[in-house]
């Protein structure tokens, strides 16, 4: 009964939606997890999307919005007046609702609230302030509290009256009367406590892990991964209870980091969707191109000063590539582990120095096994002092790169700069400049034995 | 109250232990959450280690134990005897017990199987059994159930017993009288039940989620991202419930994936932690070296073809680095996008062709902006006849680039071979020595006029 959707039931439904079948869309498609539902409409075109959302109710109509792939969601809400949108934040937990409204205009925004009931509003707009991808932006006002003095029987009783907004409960937060938070109760000590006992005599204070509003996203997941928390807590700046974090949406949260670093080592500077406009990704990806043209032009000019050996043993030029290629590679290879290494908090204190110790030696093994390959397949192909300079100069590029890829992560990262943007340029560049010049330095010295 | 483990706090647990002062460890250390006592020893050497760890009680070592990092997790291990390891592995979930036992090498399974007592051996044999990355590798068998029949306050009464062995329950799973799963209880709708209800009354079979002991780790993330589960049930291939998994070891299996999409990117093929043996990261890392070397080689063939034209122009040779570096940058961009959207299951249906002309159209201006100013800057440094060469080559080698790099990863992906490993040595090699011919065809070309 899992569900899949397959090319045959996706073009199934196109059909029946062309055939504008009621019956077959309320049969087929309204009972279905909101997040199927979500799927079959990403791959829809406008219109159609519009025929099968017609037929949800108000309820359906949020969950399934929120299940949508960011680009067709916000192509969908524009097809929905202000006074509809609103019907339909209300619906949603406040957290989803303050990313839809997060991404209309300020216009439709001021729009969308003015059709809202007085507290949702006055909710949204508090969220609204928070960053996007702090704590505060993260956070869902929902949540269930109880008060210390209260006896079991009636703390069932409000959570009971609380717990009609709340979607999923899995931590009660106890609070003091000032509303600031001294400890949790679970639904299971909840459940089989005595009906007499109180609050305070079966709540939790012990090893309790919050988060203040202005806490980035990253370090809350980092938080709530390391003590395995489903829920967190999140006080604002006068420690009073304001929200919580469900799980759910913190592995957005890890998802889009490792996605951004992806795209970081891969040369690409802001995060976009495939989806994005030309432009925009153009923009994302131009700046490393830049870059790498610098490199090149440095390239060009070291190689430049070695002009006329090359006129004379114009067979130097043929390994280039292979020198440069190589170092970069190497240089990319030793900056992952280590960027990876300080993104994951692996042994944050143990030295710098024998990091590069390993990556020095490693770089050694590597370049004697690379050197020793193409010194014989040179030899063979072209004479023995060719053979020389090449895999001298590889075994040297790769000794450097080695290090170089891993001082510029760390040196980076105590200057605060996010290590995974050396993964893709810095390291390539800099690499295929020293790697040339060492090269031709070499290529000269043995020439001219 | 948050921890922070400071570099003054680490040196003064250091001191404390050198002195041997087992009133500070018990005061300022044992109390603390059990990931925040493994992230002090992860930092210890292990004598100090062993220090902390004999006064900890015997559910918090293993608590502890849980939350080491792997490498030192590993070598406390060895520390134990079977019997004091057995004791260990029964305080844990039965998950974390087989991921400790799966460790060890086959002799010392049996000898701590050996020592446990009967009912947990069998359990963890059974759990050993399964592939480490499937659902049956990643389940625990520690769960909740309850019987259609069973009244709300039977129910109570049966959970609190069951529950003695469940450390954090999220929803109760309904069974028939076969052990088959036929639906959900949540706690919460446990606890606001009438008392004289009967579970079938109240629990919820719509949407059924669950998974088969042989699903992939990474589809049973997918499932619980689209769900937004906190807890997914486990079904043998006969039906019958035999686990569940938490989201706590799903966030894990998120974050090694996104490690090893980023280590294959980086051209290291397999996952290996900054830890690991010198030998097994050379090795890790050797076969991008090697398929790198094989494009250099390739590089160095096709150049050698222009041998008579670079000894007439030089100059032709300093672009080399250029041309070929920028062919590279270029496609792992593409590829990066491409291998990010088949990763996420971003619109799966649309088109590859749509795909393809989107990039190609990037290419194009991104392209033309390289290579405009290249020809400005080659003009300037050298004649306006190299700058033509590079800058025409440089747009054809970045138009191609950008279709290779989105071609690839889709074709190694239509033969199920992980695309990801696509962003690094393919491409890179692949655009090298595609990019070298078309600059030289072209400044043949040019210089022919």
């Amino acid at each position: 009964m899992q569900f899949e959707l397959t090319k045959e039931f996706l073009e199934e439904i196109r059909e029946m939606i062309e055939q504008n079948n009621s019956a077959y869309i309320d049969k087929r498609i309204i009972q279905l997890h909101p997040a199927d539902i979500a799927e079959i409409i990403d791959e829809l075109d406008a219109d159609e999307a519009k025929f099968i959302y017609q037929h949800l109710d108000n309820d359906r109509q949020g969950e399934v919005l929120m299940e949508l792939e960011d680009e067709v969601r916000q192509q969908f809400v524009e097809l929905l007046n202000p006074k509809q949108l609103a019907r339909q934040l209300e619906n949603l937990d406040s957290d989803d609702a303050v990313d839809v409204l997060g991404e209309l205009d300020v216009d439709r925004q001021l729009e969308v609230i003015s059709e809202m009931d007085n507290e949702d509003a006055a909710q949204l707009v508090k969220l609204l302030n928070y960053d996007e991808s702090s704590a505060g932006g993260l956070m869902q006002t929902e949540f269930i509290k109880a008060k210390l003095d209260w006896p079991v029987n009636r703390c069932v009783i409000e959570l009971r009256r609380q717990a009609e907004d709340v979607e999923k409960v899995f931590t009660i937060y106890v609070v003091d009367n000032q509303d600031k938070l001294v400890g949790f109760l679970s639904l299971k000590s909840l459940l089989f406590a005595e009906k007499k006992a109180l609050v305070k005599d079966i709540y939790q204070d012990k090893n309790m892990v919050y988060v203040t509003t202005n806490v980035e996203g990253e370090e809350v997941a980092r938080i709530m991964d390391k003590y395995d928390l489903v829920s967190i807590p999140v006080l604002n700046l006068q420690k009073k209870l304001v929200g919580r974090i469900t799980i759910d949406d913190i592995v957005d949260v890890i998802r889009e980091e490792a996605d951004k670093d992806f795209q970081m080592a891969s040369g690409i500077s802001e995060s976009v969707e495939s989806t994005a406009s030309i432009w925009r990704m153009s923009r994302s990806r131009m700046p490393w191109l830049l870059i790498g043209m610098l490199g090149g032009i440095l390239g060009a000019q070291v190689i430049g000063n070695f002009e006329t050996q090359i006129g004379k043993i114009p067979a130097l030029a043929f390994f280039i590539p292979l020198v440069a290629a190589m170092g970069g590679n190497v240089g990319v290879q030793s900056s992952a582990i280590v960027v990876q290494s300080i993104a994951n908090g692996t042994n944050q204190f143990s030295s710098i120095l024998s990091k590069v110790k390993k990556e020095a030696l490693l770089g050694m093994l590597n370049g004697l096994v690379c050197s020793i390959i193409i010194f014989l397949i040179t030899w063979l192909l072209q004479n023995v002092m060719l053979g020389l300079s090449v895999s001298i100069a590889l075994f040297i590029v790769i000794f450097f790169a080695a290090i170089f890829g891993t001082l510029i992560p760390l040196v980076l990262n105590k200057y605060n700069i996010d290590p995974a943007v050396a993964t893709g340029p810095f390291i390539t560049t800099l690499n295929d400049v020293v790697g040339l010049f060492i090269y031709f330095m070499v290529g000269m010295a043995v020439f001219s034995l």
